[in-house]
């Protein structure tokens, strides 16, 4: 069995690292960690642990999870996990980094968007960006891995293959994403209570949100050109689910059934994409791995409108991180992350 | 007291109008028709209205409405009003209709989006965009108000002055709008129930709902040259409300400040539309007749991004069709409408 | 115009009582305070005021607030009104205080369920308790109205009839009620935020809630012996609403007839209670003042259960403390209070 | 690999049943059957389970599901199945019947609560309640299980310790239940819709749920006495989930300590059911097959509160089911139910 610890295990993603990993048949959870509830029971935070995990809960150390463990997973507020993780510990161990701090290729970039000083810089060579179905091959070989974020993993897979084909005009392009209320995390903050979110819609970090710059990096790197795009979160009155609306205009000449062969040629193999005959719904994805995408060309304006769904804390954050390291440590890909979604 | 009749007055919108129009000190309800529940009463279909109107509902008849009323709503599947309404009626009454009859000009555009040959083109002429904020003076003369559709008052009144001003492309605009599930109307179908709709978000008529050529035509209409756009619709698990998030490339040289400055121009005297400080959300309009509207500006991208909310029902439905009896009786424009959202 | 103060305004019964306040026609808010908010423009805290309550927060002083108002509404934390009303303030001025510092009229009783000391007992035998379908006359001459607390108006007048009439045994009451979010504060909590109660029903303060002892004390009062009784409340997830389900065993020959007329003589000339042909459900009297009451007999268990609806918001809070002004100052009860639920 | 088959695999508890056999090791579906959607491919009427289970769905037809099978689930409304099912076909195989038409021994109170006639009388006796905690050893050598309801499971595991070991008045007992919408089946009808079920909360078939007489069927068994009970459902907006709160008198001298014991000694080995030291909330057992249960004794009264929680499509249907299945085949009981809940 191999062993995997958990740094920042009580936050929604971390939980669902714990959910996932816990019926891992390959793994052994050997340390798990949390700066808010150090010293607590697991299922004290988490009921619905209980009998299931009732370790406690450590302190946030990644030198003594990495003396127990052979993967490690990271899910921490940006900034921290550049200044933990060390050429050191990746040298003997897996590390699979869930926040930002590794995931944008450019020092400068990240600077901007996050508004701090990069510590971590060095190691940015050595991150592989966490997208199986763009960088599988990198994956395979990765010691440091930036997970990427909910909102970016549903765009970039949705506009993926309409941009690396030039199918579409790459500066007309505009994402409006809808997501659940658990990608805003467990903070005791009134703007996430229930009664100030339930029963309303809200657009977020509208033109600033911090998922812009990631998106761009790897649809430009798709593309072979420098794209900037137009991104606008939304808050959605239900626990978890990203739909993802992308427009873009076509290039002229540009055919449906063009379009249906890219979509095609990505991702027929892949084994978490789901090219569906019916529009996406968050529910049909709810709980699983999977990303569902679909389009519609627009004849009358000339543009194709093509959405994209999953599970922000499943594919969007925890799946895909167990599903690097499966890829990582060369299992079957889809180890654990067999699910179907409950209603 | 005015007699008002309303046809239709068991679906969301008609038992909206019910509400609103109980509390109206100039009105007294005289005749309260469905289709379905002819017979009943009304508090039996509607129980919220047990011991405040415990009438019969009676049969969907314009003519007879007509001869107990001054006023007479319809809300009805298109087609039918066009069917019902006569130039007899409209001589003596005014006929606010809720549904989608009379609101396109165009009777070859009206048949393209619906399907269905248009039965009452004699009165197209005869029939008045119910926008006040955009048609008031005709609405005070008028005697046959088309009132407009829920996403589209939320459309166009978040993007008249950008297009009256010619602050943007026009060919860029792109629509994505979220309306809570009332909209959907009150038809038991599966796609309706709470466990198909609960805890997920789709989108739906991608490139064809036929609120598109209305918002078309108003559009133009303040522009001044034809305006195609991409509307997308989508649902989410809210009982009302409409977010409408609304893209478009900015002009060249055009600043903030003149996009204060025409917002401000076209809605400082106006009572329910307000310019908020604030991003919407739907709920600080909920059951009340305002609509909020703010922007940001994308220098990156040179897009602006406007956002625009409002319930669905009131503003978007009954609500305007009272201030449209109001405006078109000669009374204070608010009245019965003065609410605060609940929470 | 009366001059109404609010110290606490920023609560959801705060926020309630501004709602209903703003549209009083026999009233003007001369005092708004918040604790936590103090400097803050009201329309800040609450957006869906923006143009309509714009005032800043004042200090939460008793003394400066009585000095502009003529009524003073008090919604705080419990032991603190009873720290603040004088002999002095309440000579003059009306307090209406929406906490439980003067409902219970055993100073032992509320150190014992409150695990505190109480420390303005000189003002009990003033305080009047303001449930007006009971103590109507006492409160058209009280200065010192303590305001019924949410699931108690809801328990106490869903058995109040049955019990002053003697049809039940009362050593059989059980009160299993259901209460929607806002009934746990706008308070920054884990336990309320929208992933933790969401899609999801609990008990909760089950043997230990402090609204039993003041159910117990008026239904005490009205079967002239001492009850006591079980009291187990639930979260819904929902954002407002309470239903009280309540079980008894009838006294033996008790007819259904019996009850009805009991519930007939007590309620027929309320206007805010409605004895309904159907079940109660919470959506029925949201947003209003209404109690909805019905129940049902099991002739094979001999007991009855009997269901009361209301909004806690309303006339579980803010809607009954104007009640009680408008019962003070010798206004129509229901000033202000006529509304309808909105969907 | 057993060959399993489902009719009536379109409702939500024959979804679910699809859901867990597909993911189950040692099974293989064979027969999907639906009355409404016959002829419809399976991921056409749930997309969830696109490119998971793509098979069309054939006739109800026991028979001809019986020569493909060697276990068949039966999901159908009550008194088909009681028409469906003969000797021939549990000689060889086994039937595990999710309805109603197998659960109550007494023929004549199934036609009192059902209103029908019983077609299936000398099956009565082949059948085993298939209840595991309670008949585990029947049900290891059933043809035909009778799948409890979910209020009955719910209900009769909260009280069956407390029952069995003579610690309460058995006269005395009132379950006040709470379900989610899946509850109500996957109709077509208005009161499912979302506007009519959220934001609200609702009892129904007061006195008269048909759940009552299994209940007491099954605790008069425990108790060896005839029991008869009160037992009201309510609806709840949420998606799945029932919490079941248990009131009944002690008897003298009954301490805490017995009460606890008695629980310990019921389920100590169960997998299955979880004796919490917290209050159950139903969202820990969502999607799971775990039964939540714990306990107050409220000193004031001499009552004890017993509080369960289950997800109603799992440990309240399909779940068990397959529990049901797994100890028929002897097969580790847990097979493919080992899930923990996602929120």
């Amino acid at each position: 069995m191999v062993k995997v610890g958990i740094i920042g295990a009580t936050g929604y993603a971390g939980k669902e690292l714990v959910n996932i990993l816990a019926g891992h048949e390959k793994v052994k959870i050997s340390y798990l960690a949390s700066h808010s509830y150090q010293g607590m029971i697991y299922s004290d935070v988490y009921p619905s642990f209980y009998g299931i995990e009732d370790d406690e809960l450590k302190e946030d150390d990644i030198v003594k999870a990495a003396n127990e463990s052979d993967v490690i997973f990271l899910t921490l507020p940006h900034s921290l996990s550049s200044q933990l993780v060390t050429k050191e510990i990746i040298k003997d161990k897996i590390v699979i980094d869930l926040g930002a701090d590794f995931r944008l290729k450019d020092k400068n970039v990240y600077e901007a968007w996050y508004k701090c000083e990069h510590k971590g810089e060095s190691l940015l060579n050595e991150a592989v960006y966490g997208l199986p179905e763009i960088h599988r091959e990198e994956i395979k070989k990765a010691h440091l891995i930036a997970n990427p974020g909910c909102y970016t993993t549903c765009s970039i897979l949705t506009l993926y293959p309409l941009v690396k084909n030039h199918l579409i005009k790459t500066e007309s392009i505009i994402i409006d994403a809808k997501s659940g209320v658990s990608g805003a995390g467990r903070g005791a903050k009134i703007d996430n209570i229930f009664c100030e979110v339930n029963e309303s819609v809200k657009a977020y970090s509208v033109t600033t949100h911090r998922h812009t710059p990631e998106i761009e990096q790897e649809l430009s790197y798709a593309a072979g050109n420098d794209i900037k795009l137009t991104f606008t979160p939304h808050l959605i009155p239900m626990q978890r689910g990203i739909l993802a609306t992308c427009y873009a205009s076509l290039i002229s000449g540009v055919t449906e059934k063009d379009i249906k062969m890219a979509y095609e040629e990505a991702y027929n193999n892949e084994v978490f994409v789901r090219l569906t005959p019916y529009l996406p719904q968050t529910r049909f994805t709810k709980g699983t791995n999977f990303v569902d995408i679909s389009f519609k060309v627009d004849e009358r304006t000339g543009r194709i409108v093509a959405i994209g769904a999953l599970d922000n804390l499943i594919k969007g954050a925890a799946g895909q991180a167990v599903e690097n390291m499966n890829i990582a440590l060369g299992y079957d890909e889809s180890l654990s992350l067999k699910r179907i979604a409950l209603i």
